[in-house]
C-alpha cells in the first residue's frame, strides 16, 4: 500500500508551541521533508528536534524550493519535489513534511501537496500555531475582539494605499516592503508592534510605528490595530 | 508573590491538537478557569481532559459570562470575572483560564486579561490552533497561498455587500446570517466550504455553496476562496 504524505505545522519557534500531534505523527514517520537544500539546516528541523529527539534517526529528505518571485521557474521545482515525495510513497514510506506555522497559511507545503495528491496519492495537513497568532501572544495583545474584522496582508505583494476596512491588519512577509508599510500606518494613524524571529533565541519585540527599523527580516511580522 | 493568569488556548475539538506547552501549564496551574457556569460542562474542558486526565483534580473556577450581545451589560460580568481571579492571584494562586481556538482570536478571555492586567497583575498569552487552521486542515485546502490576502470577518455583526477585496475569506460566528453569507457567496460568484463543530465528534463537512444549510450551529466557519 502507497505510503500518506502529511504537511506538519510545528509553529513558529518555540518547540513547545508544537501539538501533541505533530509530535506523535514525526515519531511515526518513516521519512521528514522540508523545504531547503539541506533538511538539518533548516528552522524547522531545528524547532522539531528540540521536542522529539528522535528526529535525529529519521532518514530526510530535502525539497529544494529556490526562493524567487517566478510562479512559473518555482512550479518546475514543486513537480520535481512531488516526483521525489511520490516516489518514497510508492514504496509505502509515510512522509512527514515540516513546515514553519500553519500548512495552510503561505506555506510552500500546499504546493507539493496538490501536485502529490494530484498523482493519486493520500495527503493530509496538521494544523500548526501561525506566526501571527504566536506573536500576538508574545506581544500580549488581542489580534480579533467581538465585531473586529482581521486582515491577514502579505505585504510583499498586496500593500494597498489605504487602511481603510475596519478592523485589524497582520503584515507578513514585510522584507524589503518594511518602510513602506510603516509610512501607511503613519498616514492612516494606526498604531502597531512588530515582532522578528518570534520564540526564536533572536526574537525582537518594537512596541509602536516610529520603533520600527528600516531593515527587517523576512520574518518580522506587524500586528496593526 | 501574586500569582499569574494565563489565557492557555486549547484547540478547535481535537485533543491532540493541543501544544506541549498548553499541556505542561494545565498540568501546573492551580487553579483552572474557564468561562461558563459549570467548568466541567465546557467544550474547553471536555477538550483538556481527554489529554490531562490530572485536570480532574484541579481547582476550578467558573467565571459566568451570558451571551449577549449587549457590551456594558457583558462588561459587567467581565469586571465580576476578573475580581474572581484576582482574589486568587492574590493568595500566591497562578490561574489558567481554558479557551477554545487561540486567546487573542475572538477569545473571552482578552477582556478578563485586561481587567486583571490593569489590577496590576501579572498575564500571559498561550497559542492555540484557531478554528479557522483547523477547519482549512480538515477539509485539505490552503486559506492562503503566495500574493493571497486573507479576511477573517465575523459574519454575525460584520457583514458586507460585496466580497470585493482580493484573496480569501473566512466567515465566522454565523449562526442566523448563514442563509445572508450563503447568498452573498453565491452573488459574488465565490465557492465555498463549511465545517461544523470541527474536530468533535459530530462534525460536519459541506462541500461547496450549495450544500450550505438553512440552520446551522455558532461554530458553522465558511473558507471562501
Amino acid at each position: 500500500m502507497a505510503g500518506v504524505l502529511y504537511g506538519i505545522g510545528v509553529g513558529s519557534g518555540d518547540p513547545e508551541l508544537m501539538t501533541l500531534k505533530a509530535v506523535r505523527l514525526i515519531r511515526e514517520m518513516d521519512i521528514i521533508a522540508a523545504s531547503g537544500e539541506d533538511v538539518k539546516r533548516t528552522t524547522a528541523y531545528t524547532i522539531v528536534l528540540q521536542a522529539v529527539p528522535e528526529l535525529a534517526d529519521k532518514e530526510l529528505l530535502p525539497i529544494h524550493m529556490p526562493m524567487v518571485m517566478d510562479r512559473e521557474f518555482i512550479a518546475k521545482y514543486h513537480r520535481k519535489g512531488a516526483e521525489e515525495i511520490a516516489a518514497k510513497l510508492e514504496e509505502g514510506k509515510n512522509v512527514g513534511f515540516i513546515t514553519l506555522g500553519d500548512p495552510t497559511v503561505y506555506s510552500t507545503f500546499s504546493y507539493i501537496e496538490k501536485a502529490v495528491k494530484d498523482m493519486g496519492y493520500r495527503t493530509v495537513y496538521i494544523s500548526g500555531i501561525t506566526s501571527f497568532c504566536a506573536a500576538a501572544a508574545t506581544m500580549g495583545i488581542p489580534l480579533a475582539e467581538w465585531r473586529e474584522s482581521l486582515h491577514i496582508i502579505p505585504a510583499i505583494h498586496n500593500l494597498r494605499e489605504k487602511l481603510d476596512d475596519e478592523g485589524n491588519y497582520v503584515f507578513m512577509k514585510n522584507g524589503r516592503k518594511i518602510t513602506e508599510v510603516r509610512e501607511l500606518l503613519k498616514e492612516n494613524g494606526r498604531d502597531a508592534v512588530m515582532v522578528e524571529n518570534c520564540g526564536m533565541p533572536d526574537e525582537k519585540r518594537y512596541n509602536g510605528v516610529d520603533e520600527i527599523p528600516d531593515d527587517t527580516g523576512y520574518f518580522a511580522l506587524i500586528i496593526a490595530k
